[in-house]
């Protein structure tokens, strides 16, 4: 699909979607916010699903399949492990039905449904909503970003002993892997203002668009984590790249977020670039 | 004082007052809080401090003075550093203007006034108000404790492998002293769910009450950042403690919260026990 005036409208109908399936998707997770819930767990024992992610998702997906046919899909529950995506230049749909599922299941409001727009692998629309918070993030391509309708900036810190780093431990439990998270997480708190926590890395991204925090990164996390995020957070000025400086890689289970070039680069500077590899 | 049903006007009242200048504290950093900040740093380049944070214990301290000026009123603000304090058997407001200065500096809104009443060096009153968020925590000695007037009760989590727990890395930047800390953090990554880091010892707290995770620890914060806390978690079914596993001393600085007891000792045994002196 080649973007142009004459599919504007086929593009306003899409984000009309993508905020309809939102929505549908917070009803569900505020219904089995405060009930028990049935876990399984995945990679590791901090690596959850429920019946919830598993539900949304295949809702999403029946909803759009069904009005856009000719359109892809990738979802968090029907990936499996190991599996690699080919991104193509079709309209792609990119969701993570819960971000945040540990904190699903312990209770904690941090959680939202994730869902990004992929044309000739650009991202094109971006939802995030956070329905226990009741926060929704939305952008387009050159339209700017809003949380509940208002205007997103990015913080304008460029010091990073300024700035106040978001951060996730992830669902690894390899030793390797962790000691090099610890590491990163050490360095920073002696570099930085201040390190923070949420359980959600969408959510995070979202967080440095609203200004609330100066930079995030996370290793291993998934291309369903960071689509949404990422136009949320570069249409709000924030700088959205590789962990080692590079151009982001959609598929490669990295990300760096900061609200400018040069807490970004200091950011890149400090960390040891974990290799969690390919989506 | 003694604690009689004699007193229980007088109590009643206090409470009152109590509400009134957790509303009067939210008010000033609502208002603030979308603007520059002047900052001063104390201890170490990440221990701030804000003209608001002065303005509001100055505001407060007086109103609580002129009300009860045979009280004890122990502050953030108007504590020197390496000063102890004496916790008499007087009425004594123990306050902190704004707990989560650093989230406050850098708009991130987890930020709360805290405001705790201890008669006879028990705590009777807990009130925790987060403007931003618009979460009001309040407690009174074996009356329970609430959120926005929905009663709390912690999560009845007993097994630490299903915990999500909530820590601060603190202002310190000491080497030994974060060394110690990154310490647990590791250790906690690998025995607990999930850790989350929210930047508010006294928010943290309050969300173990909650429900929103099942565990907090930090050593290095001091008496007002966990008196009114502590009474909110107690009463909503949470142990409080020295994180040895001693009974906890209001006056050192250190705490740990959990859902249960199961929950506190596993954290007790895991921790490296900073020694971070007394108040």
């Amino acid at each position: 699909m080649v973007l142009t005036n004459s599919n504007k409208d086929l593009l306003d109908e899409m984000y009309e979607t993508a905020l309809h399936v939102a929505k549908e998707a917070g009803k569900v997770i505020r219904e089995a916010f405060y009930k028990e819930k049935k876990v399984d767990t995945k990679m590791s024992a901090a690596d959850l699903v429920t019946e919830t992610d598993q539900a949304i998702e295949k809702m999403v997906e029946t909803m759009i399949m069904k009005k856009y046919p000719s359109h892809k899909f990738i979802g968090e529950e029907s990936s499996k492990d190991g599996e690699r995506h080919t991104l193509t230049d079709d309209p792609t749909w990119i969701i993570d039905p819960i971000d945040g599922t540990t904190n699903f299941v312990n209770s904690i409001p941090e959680v939202c449904f994730s869902l990004g727009i992929k044309v000739n692998k650009e991202t094109v629309i971006g939802v995030v909503y956070a329905p226990i918070k009741e926060e929704l993030f939305t952008a387009r391509l050159g339209q700017g970003s809003y949380m509940n309708g208002n205007k997103l900036q990015a913080s304008k810190i460029t010091d990073l002993k300024k700035a106040v780093i978001l951060f996730e431990g992830g669902a690894s439990r390899d030793a390797k892997i962790l000691e090099d998270k610890m590491a990163n997480t050490h360095s920073l708190y002696t570099n930085a203002r201040g390190m923070r926590s949420y359980g959600s890395g969408a959510l995070s991204i979202c967080n440095v668009a609203a200004g609330r925090g100066q930079g995030f990164f996370e290793y291993g996390l998934h291309i369903w984590d960071f689509t949404a995020g990422g136009l949320i957070a570069t249409e709000a000025g924030a700088v959205v790249m590789d962990p080692s400086g590079a151009e982001l890689d959609p598929m490669h289970r990295r990300v760096l977020c900061a609200c400018t070039q040069e807490v970004a680069d200091s950011l890149s500077k400090l960390l040891v670039h974990i290799d969690m590899g390919w989506d």
